[in-house]
């Protein structure tokens, strides 16, 4: 088993080779222009996903060539930029990890290589829309060839069929309950167990263990680790996206509030609101033109209403939830050990 | 075989069970908000993928159940309609098939449902972007579902993925040419190749030849019949989108002049203006306001130039080539008779 920093260069290097195999295949150069910017994308992320599926290839008993899980890894990868791509064409962001998002840089390299400033923007949402696309069908295709056989490929489908129509569900739900203020912390729930504890925990998991062939007690235990782990990981990137150091996280801290993200954080506080704070809320969230001024007012409700601490309390919560399931797992002790450090730091980050 | 308007059906009968299915299956009823325009958006079309499909596997020499190319055919669909609604976000397009676009669509589901009605274009362009995305796993997961055997169907992923790298990188040339006015003829046929030819006829054929385990030969008069034929298509399209009757065709008959579509019969009719003609171009193609007196300034143009009519000459040039790449062809007579009708009907079209 490669450690940490190995096995993120080896996922890279997995991306830059599949890349580089499409650019020298495009019939003319142009296909560069969105594969220059995917490459940027691809460069940043903490490669979460990544590790979970190599864990999860570990944990269903294989010690032998990673190289399957590995670019099954890079599917993985190259599926969350897709997902990062469309969703801030959805949200219409300006920044994602710490640059221009694929919209905005591809709307300036439009007006650079001469194109008329009135269509930049247009042009902007277009290709990113056709970016996301590529790098979605490119991630079935590196999954399709990461080098097992046809049955065992036959295995794993299924689950990234589940794993697709789930992160999609949870971003219809957040489509739809983004914009709209209320104390309906179930909904809140439900939305961040589709949008990111299946997708970006227990799913990768389960890819990876089904590369490895897992018989199904496997399969239940990467549920049981993975979807409490999700649910505290996504609580802890709302804070994040509320309290946290935009220097850190890469994204601009009064995104979440402008946009009106309908999260666990905020329906507690509506819930708890008294009547002067939830009329603040009411006329402060989902402003586009919030200042930073008004975030802090909104921030200030967050914390007095005690929303901030049952957040804080129910990732503590969730973490202990998957430790006691890893306990129980029937992993390697390596796999375990593995995870348990992935469990804390997802739950504990700063960025 | 199954007659054309029995197999039609088919495919629409295997479409309408797989997204039951999806309805059934998914937690909540939010789904049916986009499951709904998805099954309006189906219901449309000519199916021209389907027939290719089957033909393609009758090709091959295939004669028994024809269920699996029948489903593989069902994918296709789905695959166009995410490439459709992708196309109209793309193109900021009002109408698809005669009906709302799938933005228009949702904007509008959107203000119905309660939501503001400022938030109404933003959110139906976002659930538009995330209904392409579902519509491209599903066709996926359809395809994985066809029932072969997993040797078979690792035969056919390559082809698919061919397909959709190609109508992705003629979509971004349509993207970077559309809006720039030249007389690039050779820019614009390289563009219908990938936008067109090769995804809209060959691929189709070489899956549907493929599921039935064709060997080389077969495919490669695959690519020789269905080449030539989807030249000649998209030029008929071409056509039909500036001079077509819009009663017929369900698009407004203004939106390829008005976006500046780089087509071949704008690209020769540039080559061969006169001065005068050339500066009336340049003012009026890619004007969003275009009217229809103005557009008819426009048709003049392209008659005048004789570009129509070098157009028309294009079409029956391919569409004999395409014949008599059929007379060569080692298709079983029933195949070649389809396909024939096919070549026919597609390149003597009114809609």
């Amino acid at each position: 088993m490669p450690d940490l920093s190995s096995l993120r260069h080896k996922v890279g290097t997995a991306l830059t080779g599949f890349l580089d195999a499409k650019d020298h295949a495009a019939p003319g150069t142009e296909l560069l222009y969105l594969t220059t910017t995917l490459r940027g994308l691809l460069s940043g992320g903490k490669r979460l996903r990544s590790l979970l599926c190599v864990y999860g290839w570990q944990a269903a008993g294989s010690t032998g060539d990673v190289t399957a899980a590995i670019r099954a890894a890079a599917s993985l990868e190259l599926f969350q930029v897709f997902a990062l791509v469309h969703d801030d064409v959805m949200d219409d962001s300006d920044v994602r990890r710490g640059q221009p998002s694929a919209h905005r840089a591809l709307a300036a390299a439009y007006t650079d290589s001469g194109g008329p400033r009135g269509r930049a923007e247009a042009h902007g949402l277009g290709a990113a829309v056709l970016l996301g696309d590529l790098a979605l069908v490119w991630s079935d295709e590196l999954l399709h060839t990461v080098g097992v056989t046809p049955d065992r490929l036959a295995q794993v489908l299924p689950l990234v069929a589940e794993m697709r129509s789930e992160v999609m569900y949870g971003q219809l739900l957040d489509l739809q309950t983004t914009g709209r203020l209320t104390g309906d912390v179930d909904t809140a729930l439900h939305v961040i167990r589709y949008k990111t504890a299946k997708y970006t925990v227990e799913r990768p998991l389960h890819i990876g263990a089904a590369l490895a062939g897992a018989a199904p007690p496997v399969l239940d235990a990467c549920t049981a680790f993975g979807i409490p782990l999700g649910e505290a990981f996504q609580l802890r990137d709302d804070l994040l996206g509320v309290f946290g150091d935009p220097a850190k996280t890469g994204k601009p801290v009064l995104d979440d509030l402008r946009e009106g993200k309908a999260t666990v954080l905020m329906a507690l506080a509506v819930q708890r609101a008294s009547p002067a704070e939830l009329s603040t809320l009411r006329g402060l969230v989902g402003r586009s033109d919030l200042t930073e001024e008004q975030a802090a007012d909104i921030r200030a409700i967050l914390d007095s209403t005690g929303a901030r601490q049952t957040v804080e309390k129910m990732i503590t919560t969730r973490r202990n939830a998957a430790f006691a399931a890893l306990d129980e797992a029937p992993f390697p002790a390596a796999a375990a050990d593995g995870l348990r450090q992935i469990a804390r730091a997802a739950t504990a980050r700063h960025a």
